[in-house]
């Protein structure tokens, strides 16, 4: 008998092992255990499927079963893996249709099981009509009781990225929404400037956003369905269904059973290749811990595209290949009823933390030359460190075509660029693209005005 | 008497160098000649301006001689400086207006004469209807003669940038519009397959492109006009209007008699702080060579965001700062008919000159998540070093919002990232903005394969 791969969880970075592996290796025996209805997805893509902006399930689906399996995969859907036995090298896993179970040997293990939705423990958080969303399943749910019937009014708990992409979904079917959000501003992430522009935005589509106030309780009517959710300050916010948008954290009860070690993060700590502290067992995902290059800190960051690029890594690395996972920058992009805001990097309150003395600079300009039609607004903001003026940050908010430029002070912060630096980058020009003086470049020249001036003061 | 500071030419690189000397030194007399009627403008507008996309020609200045005069600049508008002494530190100018004529000392001088349109020495070339595309009184002469009556058809000679945008410009006032251009493929600084598209867009919008075939010739009619172009091929192109879009050289003529020092590329040498071989003499601007970072070369690139940044580099070193421009790698976007192309670093053309040997990846992919509304195509084009794996030039077409992100790959070129580096890179990720392979990473991918097989194969 050949060498045997055991996957457990067969969405990106599970599903991208198993192929990688299964590429590099043909005679690899590859077993993936998925106790979901589907592979590979897009979990980022379920707000839009529930808006109706995507109408078919399938088109968010990468990579089918049927087609792992005619990749020469063995795909078991629906079947939870339960149990990891290290010493014996096998799992135990159970049908969750027939209620089979069984154990399933390997000599390579990897562990890609994702993360699971936050929920707040406070009374009545298990009633009918309060859901999470985060795998493809729970969009299914959304999508089904919205189309059921009577609902009417939804309040969305977590004002975070994906509290508000649910939100505005569901206001694009034209329902009333709420969202509530403990802090002073929506998407914690950002710097509270930012922050500011999104609850703009956000109330400016019919929103109603609730702030410095968290979750104190779900009323639960007579029916046991929730009818309301209860606020810190007292107010009762009605609601024919509750989402909760709170973020995810890694799910590790798997491995903290069988004794996969796990970080001081909470994920399962693993290496450049992937490799957890066990032998032959792997981990890659939501459910891992990475390096995050500024802070010098291990954090979880659940993102589909760090999920693919693990998985692939760990893949190769199974497959008797070589390649690493370099960890994150703290890269994000969003768009909030057509506010488009991205980061990099570390955020002020992150970089505080860090030990890091910054200046910030902010320049407001346009996406395109200011005369040519159609040009929107764009705030670039830097975080720059004191003398030495390294880029420690970089967010971005505006209109159209504003966003995704933050791609490039990425590759400026991975890069350790300064802002001296940035401002005379060969960026590109022509008007109907950007303003003679680039909106990144006349931030960095900001930024670095803001440093000399500091060094200049010390 | 205080220090004077005179510069010839009040466009980008002029109009930047004088006001950032003045704002860092005060009592600095600054005087700029500038021969047209305009100072501190767009000339990437113009095309726009031609339109009617743009109206108005104010929208194109973005500092006027008041503008320069209020912050304390001695600004002499359609005046021609015809001669530099360097012996005796004074310029020879004449008023084109009036006629007059002065010297004018100066302790510092900045040469920023901007270019000089090609015209290729044929027969007819100096006939009435026969207009170049260069600085704003062109595009004013151009509109009027456009707007005087009975234009139909216009040949436009030369298929770069500027000769396709004017191209477009022409037939989105419902002209008839034809391009001669030497190559087999417009815009010869992208490598083949991304022109054909190119050119397959620019006929798309019913513009007639004639390639491979050169201006033998310009016919001239009995009134003196020219009423065709003839090209070497033997084909009359009949034209109510030729206009030439072949592309610039520097304009060197006053530097070359003056004794200020020449470099290899027939652009004005200068170094790192934009300094002439001459005490005193700076230069900036489209006159200038700079150093191409990946080459090793001297080149001349016309473009208004080195103008800008070498001019800024100038001033600030004349008030007594310290500033230097790094040099270029060849960066440039263009919109055509809806496609957007974009390069930076070497083509392929390029890097075979420069000696390098390298593989080559394409990739195609969308802006957007494939699934969600809006998603255009993109191809990614990757240039890798053999062996090395770096990364020494991209190109990027597509549809809206595909080229802008060529910025990205201009900044790991310019940090000399491998491709195997750059497919590791924490970039932005969410479906309205991209799949969650972003394109620039599946490239980078496929690059890295290429390498990968080629390293085997030596």
């Amino acid at each position: 008998m050949g060498q045997r791969l055991v996957v457990i969880g067969g969405d990106a970075a599970g599903g991208s092992a198993a192929s990688q592996a299964r590429k590099r290796q043909p005679d690899l025996d590859v077993v993936i255990f998925e106790r979901g209805r589907s592979t590979s997805y897009s979990a980022c893509g379920i707000p839009y499927w529930i808006s109706g902006t995507v109408d078919d399930e399938a088109a968010l689906v990468a990579r089918t079963p049927e087609q792992h399996r005619a990749a020469g995969i063995d795909v078991r859907m629906r079947t939870e893996v339960v149990g990891i036995d290290l010493d014996r090298r096998t799992v135990a896993w159970r049908d969750l249709d027939s209620g089979a179970e069984g154990r399933e040997p390997f000599d390579d293990l990897v562990y890609a099981t994702g993360s699971v939705p936050m929920r707040p423990p406070v009374p009545g958080i298990d009633a009918d009509g309060v859901f999470g969303v985060q795998v493809l399943d729970d969009g299914a749910t959304l999508r089904a009781e919205l189309a059921r019937g009577p609902v009417r009014r939804v309040v969305v708990v977590g004002g975070g990225y994906i509290g508000l992409e649910i939100a505005e979904a569901c206001r694009i079917r034209g329902l009333d929404v709420t969202v509530v959000d403990r802090s002073a501003t929506p998407v914690g992430t950002f710097d509270p400037d930012v922050g500011a522009q999104i609850a703009e935005a956000v109330r400016g589509e019919g929103i109603d956003l609730v702030l410095s106030d968290g979750v104190a309780a779900i009323a639960v009517g007579t029916d046991g369905r929730a009818r309301a959710v209860v606020t810190a300050s007292g107010r009762e916010l009605p609601a024919d269904l509750v989402v909760l948008g709170l973020g995810v954290r890694p799910n590790v009860a798997l491995a903290r059973e069988a004794g996969i070690p796990l970080g001081t993060s909470g994920g399962v700590a693993v290496d450049a290749r992937m490799r957890t502290g066990v032998e032959g067992v792997w981990a890659a995902g939501d459910c891992v811990e990475s390096v995050h290059r500024l802070s010098g800190q291990r954090v979880v960051v659940a993102l589909g595209t760090h999920a693919n690029k693990q998985g692939r890594v760990a893949g190769i690395n199974i497959g008797g290949g070589y390649a690493t996972f370099p960890g994150v920058i703290g890269t994000a992009i969003t768009r909030v009823c057509d506010l488009e805001a991205a980061r990099t990097g570390l955020s002020s309150a992150e970089a505080e933390a860090a030990g890091y003395s910054f200046v910030r600079a902010a320049v407001d300009s346009t996406t395109k030359a200011g005369y040519f039609p159609g040009a929107a607004p764009i705030r670039v903001t830097m975080i720059a460190e004191r003398r030495s003026g390294r880029l420690l940050g970089a967010q971005i908010v505006g209109r159209e075509a504003a966003a995704k430029r933050i791609d490039a002070l990425a590759i400026c912060i991975w890069n350790e660029m300064t802002v001296d630096e940035i401002l005379s980058l060969d960026l590109s020009y022509a008007p109907p693209f950007a303003p003679v003086w680039d909106p990144v470049l006349i931030a960095a020249r900001k930024a670095f005005e803001a440093v000399e001036a500091d060094v200049r003061s010390l």
